[in-house]
């Protein structure tokens, strides 16, 4: 019996499922901010001080009173008495009356009494002591104030924010020296297949290892989530039914990869509507491989099965896995694409999204992609290519020349 | 006493630097393939086996000896003998005598006998044992033969070469379940500047907290490196000359923010020199900002000094230190480069590159890039940029709406 699944556009698959991926993660720890690079931060951080904490300076010149420079030109300068010298990072006492002034250099702590500082370039010394104004400044000119670049209490970063290396000195900044940070959630990796065998056994002529267990766990973990690997479980409805009822119950999130095609083979779609409500929300999407995929939710817990091509199968990984990990840890991800201009025609049926295994390049200061083409020599065709460019699901192929969103690998 | 600093082009500054970049690891791990993902392989990976490692179909239809086709057509089509069936996963023992034929499944092994794969919807069967086959096939269409993915000894990865997930799963294909990969340089991280304090410590007025190093240690951890703060020294020449010297021997790579401006605090220049030949390369680079860079080499280990400001330091550090790393441990960095649309007009001296903070967006599928423009609110503008865009070297500005490049953060 063959049964044609019915297509669902990927953007309108993806906004479907994610209403119900609960955002939020039960777990979280406490690391110092030099474990915390790329980590997701599971609370909103609040700054606890004001920054820089003391006005400062953002020019060498002189701290002044503005009022005192008002009128000034270059005809008729102000001369204002030089009363000390301030130099970054020291403390000052010095307190400025009205024609008075101080040296100061960049990023040095303003007196008392001054509210402005003009730039050096505008003054002359006349002596020791008396230094001429060409230029007024208006009140806060070149300074900086004590709580101008990160008031306290004000929100420094949002929960679910993947800590970035700036942001971890933003925090270093102002002395937060350890961070709350999201545990990843578990995600289960089910194999299903006949022709697999475990990758630290010997195939028969007829069998291959099950090497998408292994893309799905490094790129699960290269995001923050926390993969088990569940073995590989054969194309049978009890066997089936067991694992992935042990794997939903342990785990946040299951991801089934082979079995997703209609047919024969459909015990992963059967199996995963035992778990619980809503069940499936979508089976086959508008896209080019990868129309197989299953994306379902059980107890609030996301369960995604994905084709058994290892092309397809990391394609629905970063179409669909990917951002529903992010998601679970409160956050969006950043998907890896860049723009490349594709280098010859590519052909593509309208009402559906293809990708296309692509070579990057740089070619005069722009990035073109170049399509794989490699029958189905499936291995080979992953190691040699840098992502997969999107043919837009309205275009008819692109053409070459055309800028293309390329995913990277 | 002001003196200007010569200018070098940041590309040409870089050539000149990367060729005393010494390629290559002194130290590796072994590590199972599970944690392995976005390390770097310390030697070219060889394939110990062909995949798929037998002849294998690539569609669902009829293994046939192709001969038996010649000639055949939908009018007077070739008929064929069906002496078995082959499931994907199955080893067979099956031998095809000429005008005999097999059922087999996408992925299903070969018989003997059979060279080629007539596509079912080609077929008709007239009885169980009669398949009509209305065209011809040429030998080895619709199969993959055991080499063909990759063959025995082919090079798989070359030594550094960041694994992906994709390439992990290759492994896994192959039964390479363990890899070896490069430790990355330890890095010295030094910081300079009588206005920082330590992050622990209640900054006085007038004081800073020393922030730099902590984006510095995690973008150097985030690519590989193996990060170690050496922590603040006085600005002056002794202390400065014997940190240096010791961070150099402990380590392969030294980095100093701050006091690389010309003028009265070179004394990172000057304790650099006397660390070995060739010393310092370059001592000012034709960007803003960081254009006090200096890019120095002794006995072979790279030392970097880099502007105090965040921003100028997390430039910097994009565009040598990274790159830097990424060389030492054999490889190249793909630096995250995105294509973005400036949303406005932007002005630039032309003779050098202007780098300037970001936010981007999405609209109507394209991306956007709007500069950030934020006085000296240094922190602020950190954590609320996603990049830096460049300005071309030779360009006087860019104009709203043309496409740039975006250094992510």
């Amino acid at each position: 019996m063959t049964m044609f699944l019915s297509l669902t556009p990927r953007a309108e698959a993806w906004n479907q499922f994610k209403q119900y991926i609960k955002a939020g993660p039960n777990e979280t720890e406490t690391v110092n901010i030099c474990n915390a690079v790329n980590r997701i931060t599971a609370q909103d951080i609040i700054s606890p001080v004001n920054l820089p904490g003391f006005a400062r300076s953002t020019k060498d010149g002189y701290a002044v009173p503005a009022s005192s420079t008002f009128g000034a030109s270059e005809g008729l300068p102000a001369l204002l008495t030089l009363v000390g010298s301030i130099r970054m990072g020291e403390h000052t006492d010095l307190s400025l009356n009205p024609h008075e002034c101080a040296e100061i250099a960049t990023g040095g702590m303003m007196p008392e009494g001054a509210d402005s500082v003009i730039m050096v370039e505008m003054c002359e010394a006349m002596d020791d002591k008396i230094i001429a104004v060409a230029d007024s400044v208006a009140p806060g000119e070149n300074v900086l104030s004590a709580e101008e670049d990160i008031p306290v209490g004000s929100l420094m970063l949002p929960r679910g924010k993947r800590l970035r290396p700036v942001d971890i000195a933003a925090l270093a900044a102002t002395g937060i020296t350890e961070v709350e940070v999201a545990q990843g959630p578990r995600v289960a990796i089910i194999s299903t297949g006949d022709e697999l065998t475990d990758i630290y056994e010997i195939p028969r002529p007829g069998q291959v290892r099950d090497m998408n267990a292994y893309s799905l766990y490094s790129g699960i973990q290269a995001i923050g989530g926390i993969p088990k690997l569940w073995g590989i479980v054969k194309d049978d409805c009890a066997s089936m039914q067991d694992m992935i009822a042990k794997a939903h119950k342990e785990s946040d999130m299951v991801v089934v990869s082979g079995g997703s095609s209609i047919g024969e083979r459909d015990f992963t779609r059967n199996a995963i509507q035992t778990l619980g409500s809503p069940g499936v929300i979508t089976h086959g999407i508008a896209i080019k491989p990868g129309k197989p995929t299953i994306l379902a939710v059980a107890n609030e817990k996301p369960i995604i099965g994905l084709p058994g091509h290892p092309m397809s199968c990391m394609i629905v990984f970063n179409l669909f896995v990917a951002p529903a990990i992010a998601r679970w840890m409160g956050g969006t991800l950043y998907r890896q694409t860049i723009q490349a201009r594709v280098i010859r025609n590519v052909a593509s049926a309208a009402g559906r999204e293809d990708y296309l295994s692509v070579r990057l390049f740089r070619e005069k200061g722009e990035v073109w992609a170049e399509p794989i083409f490699s029958k189905s020599a499936a291995i080979s065709g992953l190691i040699s290519s840098d992502g997969v460019m999107i043919v837009p699901e309205h275009a008819e192929g692109v053409e070459k020349g055309d800028w293309v969103s390329v995913i990277l690998f």
